[in-house]
């Protein structure tokens, strides 16, 4: 598809209208960008208030409840509820409204899978949110593979991202991230929430990434006895994704199924589940990331590499010489034990002397926006040369 | 990948037992495959009826509003409101509930987007929902292929349903359907409520439809100065299928790309819009397929062939030739003006002497259910020698 033509700059120019965050404006609200299609409401300004609306003419209480901080909103004379939050970080949040106790979505807004429900997402602008916009670049395709385990015995469902160009170039074959979600999130978090695909599709577009597969799987794994591995929680993951998922994917994609062109990387959880993958299965695995977790979580003591999962981390010159990326990245505005606990792993690694790279998200928390940042850091350097 | 393995049995017993509907169980409430992930509500029964249960200890009044009606839940000891419904006709259905005069989704079920929001679904236990259930045969892919219009200056998005060993046989190519929503759904209808990826997995399977590649784009289509085609809603869609859409999938996915194969549907407003879009372009598509509604929609006179739709129907016999399958369906509970409507336009073929298949889903009414059946019946005729 050529995407040159002559209104290209008329296009641009509409599209970047949308994105342009004026000071003077930073109080204005207008509608997020998961407010649904044709509602009003939820809003946001630039400073990162939320304002959030309801018609409940006989409601005695209605509050907005985000962050931990529940709002009471105020009715007017035709019955509608108005309200507004404090400045909320950067990016996306889970949220609700609680109407006379009842906890319950916004009818305004779209809904993502996170804090263990389906429920109300709200959208804050942020100064780097070109990086996850829909631009007009070359999009890939998020595809949604449903797939039968025979360990957990049950359908499961990952989404996979093809790169731009994917679908044209029949015979070219690509690299492959495994990227994982975190608790109470699913394998719809990374695309939905996360924007996986649009902050490739715009580091490919900007050649600051090496084109690749990116495989989005459900972290939470059962066997039908109810053993999840105990205490290990990746255990029947990391067999679900050894043995099923990744054969399953070299078979259905062109993938270049070797250790050099196969990464992995998650959040919080996965992050924790995917060190313990990557280290139990090093022939397979190149490189690393881990966005707000790690394997030592929430312990903040020092580690001994001798015994710390089962001895992985003993020999520092041999995971230097394996491992191409090792990543670990988290936000300035983390709560406890994430700093204290990354940051014990982290002087293990020192101890080591193992090399890695660590990335700090400014000003975000335990949250999608440091994802999203960690991610875009991580995949540019994958895969290189 | 290999389906066959010694656990089949045990498998497909667990699979099945999910889907067994026991008479004497008829009464039993469980909890519906709209549910979410480890809540307890919504739940249905064989009989139809749907129970909804949400804690609101500080409500007046709160009731389960579906099928048109309002059912008062009612308030437990411990603030739980619940209470149930009629019974409701097979398949799927939006419903909402209302906590003291606000309308809010249940937060106890998934989310779709219908009847102009997105907001709950319930799925009703049906007689033969064995053909859109999740079963273990081979699984084709749905990916969303986001694409930038010239025509309307923006960024849309569709669905694209690539049949089991799509990914596998990379120098077969495959006949399309284009397959469109209904008025106040979106791109995402298809898939999500209507379950065409597993309607056709499972025709596939058992070889009651020739594989092929389903496109499911959005109705919706405005020019940026506002004109969408004036009353003629198909217009602006039209231009975007036919300049756009159509030569992206070609050049993207393995079409067999004559008229031969490629076949287009809708269910509704979409039947409409996909009626005159094959009458305006006859070299284009070989099948048509209408779900619940017709071009002289809502209107019930009779139909002068001379002048309707610009005399597309004029030449009976050369529609016979041009046209392989020409499909309508409607469900036997339909609500006016569609059966009127729908009749004054089959009277319209038989005095034309135009052939058609008519096919009425037994029990059912403008609904999605009628919808899964009428793409089960049109599916399973396309792409036939």
């Amino acid at each position: 598809m050529n995407y040159k033509n002559k209104s290209l700059s008329v296009f641009l120019s509409v599209l970047l209208t949308s994105f342009v965050c004026s000071a003077q404006d930073s109080d204005v609200f207008k509608r997020s960008t998961t407010t649904q299609l044709g509602k009003n409401f939820p809003q946001v300004n630039d400073k990162g208030e939320v304002r959030a609306s309801i018609l409940a003419p006989n409601a005695t209480k209605v509050q907005l409840d985000l962050g931990g901080v529940k709002y009471d909103l105020v009715k007017d004379e035709k019955g509608v509820w108005t309200g507004q939050s404090q400045p909320q970080d950067a990016g996306f949040h889970y949220y609700q409204l609680n109407i006379d106790g009842a906890s319950v979505p916004d009818p305004g807004s779209m809904y993502y899978y996170g804090a263990g429900r389906w429920g109300s997402g709200i959208e804050i602008p942020a100064p780097d949110q070109e990086f996850y916009a829909l631009k007009y670049v070359p999009h890939g395709l998020v595809s949604e593979n449903i797939y039968f385990s025979k360990i957990t015995k049950a359908a499961r469902r990952c989404f996979v991202y093809t790169p731009p160009g994917y679908t044209e170039d029949t015979k070219k074959c690509y690299p492959v991230l495994y990227l994982q979600h975190g608790s109470f999130e699913d394998e719809t978090g990374w695309s939905a929430q996360g924007k996986a695909n649009l902050i490739l599709d715009n580091l490919i577009a900007n050649k600051k990434a090496t084109p690749m597969i990116i495989v989005m799987d459900n972290g939470y794994s059962t066997k039908p006895d109810g053993n999840n591995g105990g205490n290990d929680k990746a255990s029947v993951f990391e067999e679900v994704l050894m043995n099923e998922v990744i054969p399953m994917i070299d078979a259905k994609f062109r993938t270049i199924a070797n250790r050099e062109n196969r990464a992995i990387a998650g959040l919080s959880m996965g992050a924790n589940q995917t060190m313990r993958i990557i280290m139990n299965n090093l022939e397979k695995f190149s490189s690393y990331g881990g966005f707000s977790g790690t394997p030592n979580y929430p312990s903040s003591d020092a580690i001994d590499p001798a015994t710390f999962l089962n001895g992985s981390f003993k020999e520092g010159k041999l995971i230097n010489d394996k491992i191409r990326v090792l990543f670990l990245g988290l936000g300035t505005k983390e709560g406890s034990p994430f700093p204290a606990s990354i940051g014990a792993f982290k002087n293990m690694l020192d101890k080591q002397g193992i090399k890695y790279v660590y990335y700090e998200s400014p000003k975000t928390a335990h949250e999608w926006q440091t994802w999203r940042r960690n991610l875009k850091e991580y995949a540019a350097l994958l895969f290189k040369n």
